[in-house]
C-alpha cells in the first residue's frame, strides 16, 4: 500500500480549460490548448499584449465550474481501494476556492473522505510515496517518486515522467 | 532554520474556551477548563448526560470568532522571522470553517503568507522539524521533534513535551 498524493487544478480537474475560456472570453481569442504545444505558456500569458485571466481565479465560481478530468474518477476510486490516496490542492491563494474546492471534490469524488482532503499553499511540507502533479515546484521538494501530469503550462518541462491521462496512471499501478 | 508546523485550534486559537461556551450554553452549566484537571474530557462529553457542543462546529460562526491565545501573534512573529513556519489545521471535517480560517488568519496572523497556511484532514502526510499541537493523533505520526501544546482534553496524556503556554515555546526555541 502506497501513500498517493494527487494535484486537483489540471490533474482532476481541467483548470487549463478554464483558464482558456476565461482568456478568450476577455481577449476575443479563440485558443486551444494545442496552440501551446510548441510555446511557452507563461512567456504568452505574461507578454503583456493580453488581459489577464488571473484575476478571474479570485473570483466565486470558477473552481467550482472547472470539469473532471476524463476517467479520473473511476481510477482514483480503484487507487483509493488498494492505495492511501491524499488529495492535495494549492488553493490558499484564492480563498473563494477553499469552500468551491470542497464542494467540488464532493460532487465528482464524494468517496473521498474529508480526512483525505488537504488545501494548502505550498506543498514542500508534504510526504508520501508517489505525488502526480502538473507543476516542478511541488515535484521537486518531494522526497518519493513523482509523475508529471502533461499540460498546456509543462510542455517544455524534462526530466520527470510525464503522464498524458489517468489510464497511463492506472497502468503505472495497476500493470507494474 | 527549522521547518514549524503549527496547529491552529487548542495552539493558536482557543477552541476549548469557544466549546466550553457553547456546551454551558446549551446545558445551563458553568463549566470552566479547570473542571478537567483530573477527568477526562471526552469521557464527560460523551457520557450521554450532556447535549453535545459538536454539531456547533459544523455551523458558521465557530472559528471565526475564537479568542486568540496570549502571546501566539509576538511568539509566531519572531518564529517566522527566523524559521519556516506553516499554520497546518485540521479543518476539512468542518466545510464551513475553511474560509473562517482563512479570515481568522487574516485578522490575527496578517503576517503568515498563504503560501504558509494548509487546512487539512489527517497530519500524517505533513513533514517537518518541529510539530506544536495539542493531539496525539497529529504527534505520533511526525517524524520530527514534537511538543504537546496542554489542554483541557489532553491533560491524562503522557510521554510527550508538554508546553503551556507561547513563552515556554519562545524559551524552546530561543533560549536552548
Amino acid at each position: 500500500m502506497k501513500t498517493i498524493i494527487i494535484d486537483m487544478d489540471d490533474v482532476m480537474a481541467d483548470a487549463s480549460a478554464g483558464i482558456l475560456d476565461v482568456f478568450n472570453e476577455l481577449n476575443g481569442t479563440d485558443l486551444k490548448k494545442d496552440f501551446f504545444k510548441d510555446k511557452n505558456f507563461y512567456d504568452f500569458m505574461n507578454s503583456g499584449k493580453y488581459l489577464t485571466y488571473r484575476d478571474r481565479l479570485f473570483d466565486q465560481g470558477f473552481f467550482i465550474n472547472l470539469e473532471v478530468m476524463p476517467d479520473a474518477q473511476e481510477v482514483i476510486k480503484e487507487l483509493s481501494e488498494k492505495h492511501k490516496v491524499y488529495i492535495v490542492s494549492a488553493a490558499t491563494e484564492f480563498p473563494n476556492s477553499l469552500r468551491e474546492k470542497y464542494d467540488w471534490m464532493q460532487k465528482y469524488f464524494p468517496f473521498i473522505s474529508w480526512r483525505n482532503f488537504m488545501l494548502c499553499g505550498d506543498k514542500s511540507i508534504v510526504k508520501g510515496d508517489v505525488m502526480i502533479d502538473d507543476h516542478e515546484k511541488n515535484l521537486k521538494t518531494f522526497s518519493g517518486e513523482t509523475l508529471l501530469f502533461d499540460a498546456m503550462h509543462n510542455q517544455q518541462l524534462e526530466g520527470y515522467h510525464r503522464v498524458y491521462n489517468w489510464q497511463e496512471i492506472h497502468n503505472y499501478f495497476f500493470k507494474n
